[in-house]
């Protein structure tokens, strides 16, 4: 995982989804080659396909089920979606928590497939359980600033700066990404100072006039 | 909705996942050009673009779930697998059981963007309470049936036509299909013998040596 | 179960639980006498046994799980909630809402073991289903009304008028109860005049000042 | 939390219901008595206060929902179970998973109430993740163990030792527990030689033909 890193949650607007998962696919993927950081798309499953068909993005699913090939309706199954073309996923994200003993198999299933996992946390403590498991990233969004537009790097700076200290002395490895309110470049710059390796963000940008501009803002002050 | 309809749902098999999803679907499509039956693919999410792209197929989702357009982050939204080609969706599949609320929740969805909704149920009762929500059909199947290849049309008859009979008392409209266990001709024809309008199937055929005979085989006595 | 008929969910308040679950129950038990109208305590699996203990009021469970005696840890199992002291439950409240063959099953547990199963719906068409379980009771409670004291049955007639008569014109049997937002003497009055059997209440009373008072005044124009 | 102990999860067996839920938690106390092992029951939040009543052993609750006073029909709140007469609760058993934030949450609620809590986990990464927690007590069960009389501390000495280690070197204040086919003295004495601090145990004492003599053997060689 290339640091600094930045993942777009496409969630299930429709301003994210069908044709304009697409177009917000390239503008993600313009708004890293001018800016030269690393941005990932995370559409739903059902547009996986056609926005990696459209774009050389990092494309994650935003979840995937903790299931084998087999008889599971409805289910996500990994193998499906690294066919579409996923190269990892957000696991335990707020609006899809998962039981402990799932994320640990999602992450042991990524990590077999060679695809990048990143395991969503609210917390302090739940980001060191979260490490114990050794996913590539923890990404950690205190929900009660999910959607908000209030900055959990700047108005919760010590949290953040603990939760990175706390996951590296479990694994150095570990990519800590933090989300929850990140907008713009200060948000950004803010984050990355506290020792964070990249942002989690949906709506500020989604919902943005310009999503490519308001990508170029937010990555301006690094 | 067509009848007699032959639905296959591919569940999380590697036989029906990514390319195989592909090759399955051509499939059905030569077994119901060859037959002159309506033969529907059930793919997963992450399928259903690539499926819809390479057939005329119908293709149906195997859950939707019961939220609109927002914050729902892994969630299956109706726009985004209509886009990707979706003209229906089972609801309810005793592998990803839903809430009675969302399950009526699902069914109006679907009837608002005017797309096929198949509720599955488990038993009498829940048939005829699944009627009450007005869905295009009602997909029964005995739980302890399913994948074993033991026909519910030919071991439980009385149950199948009970079904047939109740779900038209309360709307005539609602087709009826019978699931679990059909794999071959004789288990079609008595379904179709009991008052049933299609069958539902998955590993009986997704499982064959030449998934097309096996489907071919399963029509040729109606 | 006689009617018109008050159920009082307890849910999880400190004023209904533990000791406060007691003096609530005598509250209901001294308010059921002096009125002659028949009311229902639903507390907490905790507290059945020792409200059962100190009145002499039917006690309905909150919740019963659809499980068997065997390994469930963690679950409610009709038999226990039963020898607890409870001769009724609410299932699929919507602050627990089950899986559409969960509730059937427990409505069959329910009329296996004797006691009354009362299933909370959130619409019409929901209700319908509900009634096609044949359960005693179908209470119907919408939503978006619980916990705001704007009452169903003075806001809502028609649909409370409606969903009483789709109810019964499917099993005459059935009791309706109408719930959300029922809070005094004028809005049981509107409900038992549009049809219903009783109410279902909550917060209404059990925040009240005095909660035998608001009872007494409950039923008082009936 | 005394040690060595023994924590006997009385599940939704018949054989621990009710009566016979006061039945066992005699036999676990004269048990306990003779033998200066420290026992505890865990009934059904039903049978909570009965066994209390009846018995002077520390009783824990089998699961505590992740919610504070409010409306939460059907939950468990963690004041009444207290009331009720529960020291403790199980957590995140395999028969009752929670996800990781509210196992966080539940395990936060016990600290604050000064209850003990005991995280339930399925392999050495979870009883990592869940020991950063800070629960009293992390207890090891492979899933496809339980209920099969084959004693995890005999088939996999070495996965219990490095959980033991592992939890201990997060935290060494935590009590590491091990179950799953612990039926007799050898399968405790080869625990706590291992490193643990006691067993969870569950259907083979309660189908034991008299539970008294089976906990007797279990604590006879330690």
């Amino acid at each position: 995982m290339d640091t600094p890193i930045v993942i777009l949650n496409y969630k299930t607007y429709l301003e994210s989804s069908g044709n304009n998962a697409l177009n917000l696919a390239r503008d993600l993927e313009s708004a890293s080659e001018e800016s030269g950081i690393m941005m990932v798309a995370c559409p739903q499953a059902g547009d996986i396909y056609r926005v990696c068909e459209s774009t050389s993005l990092p494309v994650y699913a935003q979840h995937i089920d903790a299931v084998s090939p087999g008889s599971h309706t409805g289910a996500n199954l990994i193998q499906t979606l690294i066919e579409a073309g996923a190269s990892g996923s957000l696991i335990n994200h707020s609006e899809k928590r998962m039981e402990l003993a799932d994320i640990d198999e999602v992450v042991q299933l990524c990590s077999q497939f060679k695809i990048k996992s990143c395991v969503c946390t609210n917390n302090l403590a739940t980001s060191q359980a979260a490490a114990q498991l050794n996913p590539d990233a923890v990404a950690f969004e205190p929900p009660e600033l999910i959607g908000t537009g209030i900055p959990v790097s700047q108005t919760q700076p010590e949290v953040v700066a603990d939760t990175v200290e706390s996951v590296k002395a479990i694994n150095k490895n570990i990519k800590v990404l933090c989300g929850a309110g990140i907008t713009d470049g200060d948000d950004m710059k803010a984050a990355i100072e506290l020792g964070a390796d990249g942002v989690l963000l949906a709506s500020g940008i989604i919902k943005a006039e310009s999503p490519k501009d308001a990508l170029l803002d937010l990555v301006s002050k690094i």
